[in-house]
């Protein structure tokens, strides 16, 4: 125990020395490795070895959770080949999720009394051993969501296939969709298509979603909130109702903009397009999960489920996109502007300037990367424009909807799509490190000047 | 002359009094008189009456430089209604120019004494003769531009059709172009695709492009530098070399992106493809007019072009789109974060945090409202999403290019579309007056709260 804690103490002097390192390394490592794996024969159906391309492509997309695929899940790969894709899930977005945590421990190295405060009261630790505590936490929470979770999976599926099926089943969707990978082995890229109308299926679904993509601040201060004396932070709260904010507008928008629509809403009861609606809209935030055929929305619809991608879920959380919080931010700010205010008031409390200004950088950074993709695909790949938008969009939020573009990438298409997964999914918390305040206040300043604005 | 002043002076109160209500209701006054003149039977050429949805359209599109056609102005209205056309284009222009100008005198009795000392410096007047001064020198300045691009071009075309004809295209292009109005009256829809190899015409357009785009304050400043003891603003400064830049980026990846396509540069001798490129370049920010099949285009090209409508050009101009200097504030905020630097430097002066939020507001605004019209167009109209896109940022940035959807908009299209080509030309300025700084601080602020970003 004291070698292991001593090699603990080791890694975590990395971990400290350099963190965006360690996770672009650490990730890229994890990703090589997968992809070398599902070279293997035992890892896919066919005869003919799988190109490299193709397995790099899996294997980003697995350990980014991302979920975009060049090879159907459930059919290509072997039982084996699938358990490596969910051992690349699980790695990828529980690390992510405990580095992502450990960030903000590690940050208080660089950051003001008032926030180490906070995190302190957050984390009630400091020490070592406190930190180990606390990523045994990370693991402890989600392990049980995910066993929950592949409970009821498999208590609903065994209806539907033999018991050590569902097992497999149960085990893989729940920790796919905990993870928000929007891996699927259902077959033929139909993803859960044929559980349209089921609730049990499509309430699992959106839990595990939902609860994957709160991010563990959030997860371990809902648990906290049974002690009396805790209250939720700024940060939960924040979370909290944005995320159901944005859930049942996406739902009210995909339900009215598509309740006619013959391929998608259209032939559902009334029961079924709500239950519908809600999954689809739950699912662009970043699971990449789908019950209705996507290719068949409204372009209406597809234009808004690029917006729901690309804001995403909440930081330290196994989705991607710019975040609850972020987008929180600049609502925030306008309305303020609007009516005049200095202030962005949030639950009470004045939100700090320099979060509005993070903010707008992680935003304006998240913009021009998929901007500049996007016209990238346009000139490489031979399809119309929101497709592409909508897998760039999907890409960088590590989402994993597609509209069927990813099957037809070309050589450049499928390269751009990997950094992108891989800038989606690394870039946001490596920028907000980057961006973390400093201590050292320039000792020159410049004189003010205006310009006109607007 | 006493009562001209006594009028003046009366206006004058009225418009200090509300600004916005005056610009607004103004700008409806001209657009429905228009759309009232455009009806009679000496405007157009076809014996049936125009439906009053296409003139209101045109009206709209006039009045706020737009461009947007629902009939070919060439060949579907008399020279009479060119002519109401072209008084439209000109009032609105240099009314909006003229008004911009004035609500930054007005403002005055809202912002700082530092913003009062800068304007202060830059228009050296605070009375109403003053004023009177300013508009005057508006409007010589305006007409002086617009009279020398007349005659430019008039001689031009006079070597291709009879000399009144030719002083007619040559007066009508100048103003619109100056106006950065879009309009032409070469005839079926082609834009000035005749000459994209010509020139003095594409030269003289793109002059009066740039000059219209760049605001009074700007031109004054220009005119000014003569003066050995004034230095450029940095106002100025920021304007001139963030339109350089665009003009220049733009330009090349046009040229790199259409180098090899038939429809476009392709056929072109080197020359004219370099000529071609930076008209194709200057014109979406915000003019209107095309030397090149813009359906012809590039996916990427077109998307590229979209970017460059949506910054637009300089405040206080004939033009449109969110503006250089509030694209320069966001691209300074950014660049200043990922430095770890707290101000954004511009030519050694410090821009003021309200600055940067005011721009972050307008930008998010602007987008807001792209998207809910490109949203509810998805549903209206049947067509592709980059048409879409295009025709509802050439709408709000008052650009005027299409590929083509313009022609066939249904009757809530039309609607949509006039809305949006009145909100994208009165919204950023009336926003902006909105946003001035007010002076009463709030006596209570809450206390600050944190919240994790990206
Ligand atoms: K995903
Ligand atoms: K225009």
């Amino acid at each position: 125990a004291n070698g292991g804690f001593a090699l603990f103490r080791k890694l975590f002097g990395l971990i400290v020395a350099s963190p965006p390192r360690v996770l672009v390394l650490g990730f890229a490592a994890i990703v090589l490795s997968g992809a070398s794996l599902l070279m293997m024969p035992f890892a896919h159906t066919k005869s003919a070895a799988p190109q490299f391309i193709d397995t790099l492509f899996t294997a980003t997309s697995a350990t980014c959770v991302t979920g975009l695929i060049v090879e159907d899940t459930g059919t290509y790969w072997t039982t084996a080949g699938q358990w490596i894709i969910l051992a690349m899930i699980q790695v990828g977005g529980l690390g992510f999720m405990t580095m992502a945590t450990l960030f903000a421990i590690v940050l208080k190295r660089r950051i003001s009394l008032r926030e180490r405060l906070v995190l302190q009261e957050a984390f009630n630790q400091t020490s070592i051993e406190g930190i180990i505590r606390l990523v045994r936490k990370v693991v402890i929470y989600a392990l049980t969501i995910e066993l929950s979770g592949a409970l009821l999976f498999t208590s609903r599926f065994m209806f539907d296939m033999p018991f050590g099926k569902a097992v497999h089943y149960g085990v893989f969707h729940a920790v796919s969709f905990f993870n928000n990978a929007g891996f699927d082995i259902m077959g033929n890229y139909r993803s859960l298509t044929e559980y349209v109308g089921d609730p049990v299926i499509n309430i699992v679904t959106m839990l595990l979603i939902v609860l994957g993509g709160l991010g563990f601040v959030v997860l371990a201060d809902l648990v906290d909130i049974r002690n009396p004396k805790r209250k939720l932070s700024l940060h939960s709260k924040v979370v909290l109702s944005m995320t159901s904010i944005l859930i049942v507008v996406g739902a009210a928008v995909i339900f009215i903009f598509e309740y006619t629509n013959p391929g998608t809403l259209g032939p559902l009861p009334f029961g079924q397009k709500v239950l519908a609606a809600f999954t689809q809209s739950v699912s662009p935030r970043t699971a990449g999960v789908n019950t209705v055929d996507l290719a068949s929305l409204r372009q209406a619809t597809e234009f808004f489920m690029v917006i729901l991608m690309f804001i995403g879920a909440s930081p330290g959380s196994t989705g991607g996109g710019i975040k609850t919080t972020t987008f929180t931010a600049l609502i925030g700010a306008v309305i303020a502007m609007i009516r005049g205010k200095e202030d962005i008031v949030l639950f009470k409390n004045r939100l700090a300037q320099e979060r509005v200004h993070k903010a707008l950088t992680v935003t304006l950074f998240a913009f021009g990367i998929v901007i500049l993709a996007t016209m990238i695909l346009s000139t490489t790949e031979n399809a119309a424009f929101l497709k592409i938008l909508f897998e760039v969009t999907s890409a960088f939020g590590t989402v994993g909807l597609t509209l069927g573009l990813t099957a037809h990438l070309t050589l450049a298409g499928k390269i751009i799509i990997i950094i992108m997964m891989f800038i989606g999914r690394l870039g946001p918390l490596t920028l907000t490190y980057a961006l973390g305040p400093r201590k050292e206040r320039q000792l020159y300043r410049n004189a003010e000047g205006k310009i006109i604005i607007g």
